[in-house]
């Protein structure tokens, strides 16, 4: 198996929690806690992402990115959404330099 | 190619754009900028991913995601790390469920 | 005056700077660029407190989280609404320990 | 007693915490938990701001605001600072207009 195909399956697996009891699986406390909650332990993740961005070690760095991506898919699964949309999003900007991605995006908006 | 290989490529790119001009390349004018620079851009991206999970429709959620991990991935490549390593601290952690993942790290911690 | 007036006097600069050119000031151009640019702007500043918080001198802490109050003042006034509702809502809460307070909105929540 | 004196109170009141058991008063709790819980409790705040000035009615947005100065007094006083330093800092940059203050701190920093 590639090793980034472990998003995809963890994508499959968020999904699955969604028949899971809250007492078991800390995925599916999260899905009965609402979208609220779901948002307020990402902006936690991406704040501790920060903090080892600032001052962490390497270690820490990728702990709490793992975090911040995994809690991204909870968000995504909550609404039936998962990695592969993400995934196909990045793909379809490759190619293009960020500076012509702005301008794009610019453009549009 | 597998859709989730894209993380792998784009992590190489993101390595290779150190060596180009900040005025020809968006990633290489986050790095000029530093370190907190590239913090702050994540702040935001979490913030603008925040509001699309609250608000935004999911095709906003996809591409504000797209920004949030792209932008991760610019922090770590600023440290010499890359996705890979993310993906393998998520690996390592699926199997584990969370309740057990969040017991075993407030032993450890 | 007292210090803790100038959050009032600020509160109604923002107002006023509504009928200002976005050319001749830093507040009137965020409300032209709209309230997605403020809340971005919102998330930057509170990443710079927390990177500050983290691992700043006490100086940059207070610089930061004086640019995160002024943001937040930005946003209360592009809404029409300002630092007197807020320090109203601290007032009311005064007296009341933390702990009851949380539990306090626990039960109506 | 002007309506904004409440935040020199409060940030009294958060110094004299310091002395609490961490079972009598939340703020005591925070303490007890360290730097990165409170910076992390900061970082959900933000969010919690950020989401009600996305969605939220002004009720909540007012609630959420007054969430997000409570707490970054708290990190200030978990550093011996208090609302008096951000007050002057905002006290000090008043009447230069934000322009300026932008190309002022760019040309010192």
């Amino acid at each position: 198996m590639a090793d980034s195909d472990v998003l995809i399956e963890l994508g499959e697996e968020l999904q699955a929690r969604k028949a899971a009891s809250a007492d078991d699986s800390y995925v599916a406390s999260l899905y009965a806690k609402g979208r609220n909650h779901i948002l307020k332990k990402l902006g936690e993740e991406a704040t501790e992402t920060v903090v080892a961005g600032a001052c962490g070690s390497d270690q820490e760095l990728i702990g709490e990115t793992a975090d911040l991506w995994f809690h991204s898919m909870v968000l995504l699964a909550h609404r039936g959404l998962g990695p592969a949309e993400v995934l196909q999003e990045l793909e379809r900007r490759r190619g293009t330099s960020g500076h012509d991605e702005k301008r794009s995006r610019a453009e549009q908006g």
